[in-house]
């Protein structure tokens, strides 16, 4: 670490200034003049049909200017519903108007009328053949495996070409999946590695139980909101609270069938995104459509009850997992079903009921997963998408598979963990990741291993993985006549993210930090960037950022050349300045001279540019540790320690590594003690800060988080994503000190006193 | 011109939708929220001691927020007057309050009390030893001579050194100026080719006169403006209504001591800067100095009555000159001798006396320019600065010489201009321009060589010339999924330059204009870029953008290798989509899929950079003839006939070319027939469009714009800087116009009715 200046330090982030004074513009701020406001009309109930929509009353009412329905969406793409409403809450028609309370009084004067029909919430009902269907006969079985039968059928009435090994392998498809046929079924994935069942006969124990996590909510401070302008040559300006201004470009092009180039998309600061703010229609294509229709400028903003029922949370999910071991600690089989509530559309993240599998040497591995509809909004990505929840099930089934063995749950861990080079259950082989180092680290920071506890109090341990995204990326430098250096491009600030850019080029370039400045461009000016989330900033962008520096320190190297009469190879650019490295007496000049005589040469202003789009990642781990206080009499859990290490890789500004590593140990606590959306036939019951519960500064434990760094071979100085893993193993780790403290098994989340009361009652305390 | 599918074509402006629908956001559009008003507390009269400064009124009126004045400026670098004022209309103060008329409210309440002192407008009267003086002592003669025999006095005193050589340098430098002493001398510039007095012994004839070119405005359409933001951490973000962000930036931050990287300029869209709007103090120093005591938003706009009093218009001047020839029509010597009316600061355009050269072969030069400090606002730029000035003394003689000798004036000139290689008086050689084929094209378009005319009707010629100006600039280009193309820099678009650039990048990217977008950014996103004036920004960005565009077409062919598996040599790039050339059947991938391709590679996103700042540029001519009628009754002139030739090297876009030509002529034309800023002691009396008449469109001729094109070596395409010369030889065609319709010729502009009534009087009409 010693050998950089710039990266590896803690520096303040370059938005401290302007997020603690109050002066960075949010989508709120932005008030182009003649803005209306727009307000969605949304469904009254949670799975109706819709037998007329009626806007006349609304247009009616003085100060509205505009209502746009699905008749408005000359593509045909949905915006809003039509002839059936799937959830409480879902978009119908929106309205612009002068002020927000007549936009809002005239989205009331919309009638719409209801033929209410049965509604479904719970997954495990939803499979069932009884349970109201969402999609109709779209969904009665899963559609891979309707797929594959339909494209068996077809090859087999192919009598001129013989199909043969093509039918065979389809047919040995179709045999992996179940026969039990499930209802409702939005997607599937199965993934299979050995075999799990002669798994389970050679263990010495199995466990099986079913973990349940509840939908919730991303909580960022800011609910979503959109600016949009669209002027009258077509030309459609939309500034929006987004993490990916390139995807919601596309997006709003894509459906309002306009092309790119008539969208321009400016991202606003960006009041937490934590994967939730990646979506196109939720606010920013009701303002495209309104400002297209009145040739206003429009605002939507929702408000914070329209954020619960109709934002795209985390899915809830319940998995069914069974695990098998031998008595001395060897994992041998684990097998997961799990059902995942995607609402009332695809998605969800089933794919990362693959996370089970931990990063642990497991021979035999079984993992089918499905999405299934209710009638809820649908789902979006929450920091490590997926992962919190299957881990929550790995992780707690090893640690009771460890107790019931008696093994120190930290060493059965330490024992199963991959190495450099070990096998990938179901996919590929390890890198080189600090996953012992990481485990070890926390025991040793928490004193796992001289660990002592009162009656009622417990040590809880887990750990959990993630590997960084990786996406395009270009960056623009420019050095200026007093030495400073400018950068530009178009990704999103997302805690700390530009911060560590402008590290990298400052480090890169030899110039103070302080001299660094970091604009983002729209989606207009800036070249393509990868969307802010999935722990892709860093790597990405980072990398990025250093090829910009690398091709701005030849453009440097080349002019003071040119002005020292000297080659370059007799040069080094240190401290801000170009030396000659074997002049004696020293000759050096400085960047800032350098910018200004370049003012005047054939070559022009010292500009670079980096661009970049995929390396290979590396996987991270996140390992914590608890020790809890549990009061039989109320049921209330207290975190006396929490301890939490991550292998980030490299650290290129700790203080925000441990501000991510913090708040991903906090948003994982709260959803293992309090959060949870609840839905009844009414559709969600808790929209708001009242009933949902998330933790305040109060209820929070304090984190000590510890930095391991196992450098990646393609992060920038090594560095990881650091966002998603800390949130991975909380939610087991909260579970598992619990189970320490009292002997109750939380599998159902989120632990609420009353769980733990209940628990201990039945338990016959 | 054939061989280009998008430059040499009549594009629309990338602009025009905006500036057509109103859209555009000039600088009265900008309003962050909290915004405060600016006024400037101006002087009462044109010379005065400032006995007292008396804010406190002022400052009780509710709704006033700040008053700053010169104590407030704490790099003590002049903003307002504090001691003396040296004109009418010079800042004392400034005010920020609530809205306007607070804020003009207060600017009366700021009371001051004067010492009245003698006034001085003529800069004739202005170089007596009678006149007052601005500055005092300190303007007594030309600072050069004074330097000069400052330094002979310092060298003479050193003993130790023999300092030979360099003393008789100096003394014969010395030697160069004149005898007489000029007072309230602010400037001054001396060259000399040949021997002059020969030159004129020589000649058969020898003519002399005095030409007196009034001060006129650049009457842009939008006066002055600038919204000025400190924040708390001292980051200061100005719009600015500017030619030059860049240069706003520096002079900004020069001026208030603070770093550079604190400060970034917006440029917003102009209406008009025409050189006039380069001025750092003008609004934009006094909007950050209000800001940053009130910690909010200020806006600071002139009117126009401001502009008049305050604006930084192009200096009048007066030129005694002197031509000597043969009877046969050669040149043999010339001489002048200029004042320009600099008003209280140094500075005006006395640099540009040199341009009574014109492009003739003239053995023998001599030029002496002074500028003259009077009671009047500092001077800046107009369109070619100080060439009209000169122009019109310079061809308004030769004008008379050919009379005089009875030799065709257009003949007179073609044998007088220089070719490729001759020796330019004063300085260098020429490059190969098209000077004989500008006046030849020119005569042929208006049929000079079988024009008639009849009573009071006359046919005028003149030619101008300019050479463009160079400098730095960068340019980034990126490719986008669609196949669209997006452009980034940081140049302020002047009447059609980022359209120029936008077609220089579609054609060596070979896909349609319409599918490239360009976006300026601030000082803080974008590379360096030169200020827009001077003719430069084709030549410089035009050249900058050529290298983005190879640098993205590079990027393009690797891609294209990489995913066709291709050899780069065997690639093409063609309307939109690289091709293997040697492929059959054909193989292609478009612009389109090879961007989204990008996003999955290592390489990433397509991104090319230019960088430009030097290159020796080539002069340009403009030929201009005109047909007028004057009736002897009013005096008034009536153009029948107005034909501009130009020599533009090649025409990017020669729609946009045209509306230069016919915009130059047309400012030629108003400075030649009708606008004069005039003064007496009080100051600028006629500060307003009722008495300073600018041309309405009943006043304007038609303008017939002929191209001509020699291209230009180190041009984009070939093409020089369009917008200076076309105004050059206005002045002079009309005076000789005039000249041959009624036999008056005026050497004093404007040529207003009562001028010419008056003169044919006298004359015995």
């Amino acid at each position: 670490m010693s050998d950089y200046t710039v990266v590896g330090q803690k520096v303040p982030r370059v938005d401290a200034i302007e997020k603690v004074t109050g002066t960075a513009q949010y989508g709120a701020d932005v008030h182009p003049a003649g803005m209306l406001y727009g307000k969605i009309v949304r469904s009254k109930h949670a799975h109706a049909n819709i037998l007329s929509i009626d806007t006349s009353e609304a247009e009616k009412l003085p100060g509205v200017r505009a209502i746009v329905t699905q008749a408005d969406v000359q593509s045909g793409r949905r915006v809003f519903a039509t002839d059936k409403v799937l959830y409480l809450g879902e978009p119908l028609a929106a309205v612009a108007a002068t002020d927000a309370d007549i936009a809002e009084e005239a989205a009331e004067l919309v009638h719409i009328e209801y033929e209410v029909l049965p509604v479904v919430q719970d997954v495990m009902e939803a499979i069932k053949p009884s349970a109201p269907r969402l999609h109709g006969d779209a969904t009665k079985d899963g559609p891979n495996r309707r797929g594959i039968a339909a494209q068996i059928r077809k090859l087999s009435r192919d009598k001129e070409t013989d199909h043969g090994d093509e039918l065979r392998a389809l047919e040995a498809a179709l045999e992996k999946y179940p026969d039990e046929v499930y209802y409702n079924i939005s997607a599937e994935s199965h993934s299979e590695a050995g075999d799990v069942e002669q798994g389970f006969a050679d263990s010495d124990i199995v466990v099986e139980d079913t973990y349940v996590i509840p939908r919730v909510h991303q909580t960022y401070m800011e609910p979503h909101v959109s600016v949009a302008s669209a002027d009258s040559s077509g030309k459609v300006t939309v500034w929006a609270s987004t993490q990916g201004p390139f995807a919601i470009r596309s997006g709003i092009a894509g459906t309002l069938g306009i092309p790119l180039t008539q969208v321009n998309v400016i991202g606003t600061t960006m009041g937490g995104g934590f994967g939730g703010r990646f979506g196109v229609i939720i606010t920013h294509v009701p303002a495209v459509l309104l400002s297209q229709k009145t040739g206003r400028p429009v605002r939507v903003q929702m408000t914070r009850e329209e954020e619960f029922l109709d934002g795209r949370p985390a899915p809830g999910c319940v998995i069914k997992l069974k695990t098998g071991a031998t008595n001395d600690g060897r994992i041998l089989a684990r097998q997961a079903l799990a059902f995942w509530d995607s609402g009332s559309v695809s998605g969800a993240s089933i794919g990362s009921t693959i996370r089970v599998r931990g990063v642990y040497k497991i021979p035999n591995l079984k993992v089918d997963a499905y999405g299934v509809h209710t009638n809820k909004s649908g789902t979006a990505a929450y920091r490590a998408p997926g992962a919190p929840q299957a881990i929550f099930a790995g992780e707690s089934q090893l640690d009771e598979i460890a107790r019931r063995i008696g093994m120190d749950t930290v060493e059965f861990r330490l024992k199963n963990m991959r190495e450099e080079g070990d096998e990938v259950p179901a996919g590929g082989s390890e890198p080189r990741v600090g996953y012992k180092e990481t485990l070890q680290a926390v025991a040793d920071a928490a004193g796992w291993w001289g660990r002592e506890k009162d009656e009622n109090q417990g040590w809880g341990v887990a750990v959990g993985d993630w590997t960084n995204g990786c996406g395009p990326g270009g960056v623009y430098v420019s050095v200026h006549e007093d030495g400073s250096v400018r950068i530009f491009h178009g990704s999103m600030d997302i805690t700390g993210t530009d911060t560590s850019i402008s590290q990298i080029i400052a480090e890169i370039l030899t110039v103070p930090y302080e001299n660094v400045t970091i604009t983002r461009g729209d989606t207009d000016s800036a070249p393509y960037s990868t969307g802010s989330g999935g722990s892709v900033v860093t790597f990405t962008m980072g990398n990025t950022a250093k090829l910009a520096a690398e091709d701005t320190h030849r453009r440097i190297l080349e002019l003071a050349s040119e002005r020292l009469n000297a080659n370059v190879d007799n040069l080094e650019l240190r401290e801000g300045a170009v030396h000659i490295i074997t002049a004696d007496p020293p000759k050096s000049i400085s960047l800032g001279e350098l910018a200004a005589y370049s003012l005047s040469t054939t070559g022009g202003p010292i500009v670079g540019k980096g661009s970049f789009a995929r390396q290979p990642s590396t996987p991270a781990l996140a390992a914590q540790i608890a020790k809890v206080e549990v009061d039989p009499g109320t049921g209330r859990t207290r975190v006396l320690k929490l301890v939490a290490s991550q292998d980030v890789g490299f650290a290129i500004n700790p203080m925000t590594v441990e501000g991510q590593i913090e708040g991903g140990t906090v948003q994982g606590y709260a959803w293992a003690m309090m959060e949870e959306m609840q839905y009844n036939e009414a559709g969600n019951v808790n929209p708001g800060f009242v009933d949902y519960r998330v933790p305040t500064s109060a209820d929070l434990p304090t984190v000590e988080s510890v930095i391991v760094e196992v450098p990646a071979p393609n992060g920038p100085y090594g560095a990881k994503g650091v966002g998603e893993p800390p949130i991975t193993p909380t939610l087991a780790t909260m579970a598992n000190a619990v189970c320490d403290a009292v002997g109750i098994r939380v599998n159902e989340l989120p632990i609420k006193p009353e769980k733990v009361v209940n628990a201990l009652r039945s338990n016959g305390h």
